[in-house]
């Protein structure tokens, strides 16, 4: 199978409200829990209390849909309230990024790394050695993977930061955005893609639910295409639609089910009617 | 600081229903979340989606109170569904963990390893083999751990389980919970902890979530008097009672309120109205 990491603060683990969106949902694509895969479900990077919608899984999604064959699974590092100098090479979190990504490696190739961090350092003139220790964050990170040439998608920051709630002090975001964009034109294999137009929730700093599928599926455009997306898509509200659309399966359908049962949301007979159902169903097919 | 590792199945990671009970909020309690210290806050063991209420929370909150001035730090590592082969020293469980508890141990003392496991061995003679292979896991854990005489915690097996839901199967439960008393008499520092009286969820194989506060109790009573707990506690409800009482701190109150407001539930006003309240309730005190 194949991998993603995910690493970055808290527009890359995700806060956008699960219950904004239809859940995504795809017997193919899978999570790291516990150094080992389980079926993807959001939130994917539990960083926090009110981890929720990220990226990613929107990525995950659009990827599926161009190879129905094949399995996709995220490997969530990604840390809220994370400065950039929290992810040079001997700090804890870059060190336990690379420990989860090698226990994924056991059992998986590594096709992306998707970066998305720069709030916490839009103050301060953080921008003036911003450029210098992102270039050495995602190298190290690529050495450490053995992964030399491992395509690195990273985003930009959002133009409503600096404004209100918890994105007020990020004043100096548009510095760091130019400084993303100038490090992906600059490293080899690594592409930017653009946060304009996207729309935070009330708390300022946090892409929304909506907004971070129309930013994952940019990534995934970024990542097919080898190319920045330095505007956003013309199709993308249809892209965005299209995740949830397809009929679910048999498998998809008894996750569902068995969480409901877990939860105390249905009887046992019910949640045993609809295992019969489904197995009926696979029969059939 | 102090830390306490988590190791075993579902009961273990926590399947209570996060609404049942009152929330855990203490300033002196973390966990740990990509190799480094956060407030704890409940779900603390995100295996799955379904994750809830475990007893590690009542347990540290426990602690805490006869520990007032320290602080102590959760590790999850407990994996839903799985057999104690799952947990043989090779296995990616086993490897996991250990990784997690490193990244602790670099910035704390662990203290204790809570165990509850059986629930997926209760079945196809699985107890002709489980005591050997349990005993082999501990004592690997303590090994790898530089811990060799580190407590064990181990739970016991409920009675519900072999009637219905998903803890149909489990039939043979009371051989296990026998042996898993044995392992924890035969093994040094090692205690049991009776799951007499204890309640499932409607799916007949989680604990509620009240029933894990008592369980929390009960494995802080083993530790604390260092023997075992084989009948329930007398004043097991005014102790669970007791965990949710205290006045917050300035500290717990703007946690939640930070939590309110990322999640759209109060306004920025709101917010930093509680903020400024909370600042001269610190100058206060």
């Amino acid at each position: 199978m194949k991998s993603i990491l995910m690493v970055g603060q808290s527009n890359m683990a995700g806060r956008g409200f699960l219950t904004a969106v239809p859940p995504i949902l795809n017997d193919h694509l899978r999570m790291l829990r516990n150094g080992r895969w389980q079926q993807l479900a959001e939130p994917v990077n539990v960083d926090r209390e009110v981890a929720g919608v990220g990226l990613a899984p929107a990525f995950a999604q659009a990827w599926s849909a161009d190879h129905p064959t094949e399995t996709l699974g995220l490997i969530p590092c990604a840390e809220g309230g994370s400065a950039l100098a929290e992810w040079a090479p001997d700090a804890p979190l870059m060190r336990h990024a690379i420990s989860e990504a090698h226990f994924a490696q056991e059992t998986s190739e590594i096709i992306a790394i998707l970066w998305h961090q720069g709030e916490n350092d839009s103050l301060d003139h953080h921008y003036r050695t911003y450029q210098t220790q992102l270039t050495h964050t995602l190298t190290h990170l690529r050495t450490a993977l053995n992964l030399p040439a491992v395509p690195i998608i990273l985003g930009g920051l959002p133009a409503f930061l600096g404004q209100h709630g918890f994105g007020l002090s990020a004043t100096e975001a548009p510095q760091i955005d130019a400084l993303i964009r100038q490090t992906a034109a600059e490293l080899p294999q690594a592409y930017f893609v653009t946060a304009a137009d996207l729309t935070a929730n009330p708390d300022g700093i946090h892409l929304n639910a909506p907004s971070q599928r129309r930013f994952g599926i940019r990534y995934y455009q970024a990542f097919h295409q080898r190319a920045d997306v330095l505007a956003p898509l013309a199709d993308e509200a249809q892209r965005v639609a299209a995740l949830t659309t397809h009929p679910l399966t048999a498998a998809e359908t008894l996750y569902l089910q068995s969480k409901r049962f877990a939860l105390g949301q249905t009887t046992f007979d019910e949640f045993m009617a609809a295992v019969q159902a489904s197995r009926s169903g696979e029969a059939d097919a």
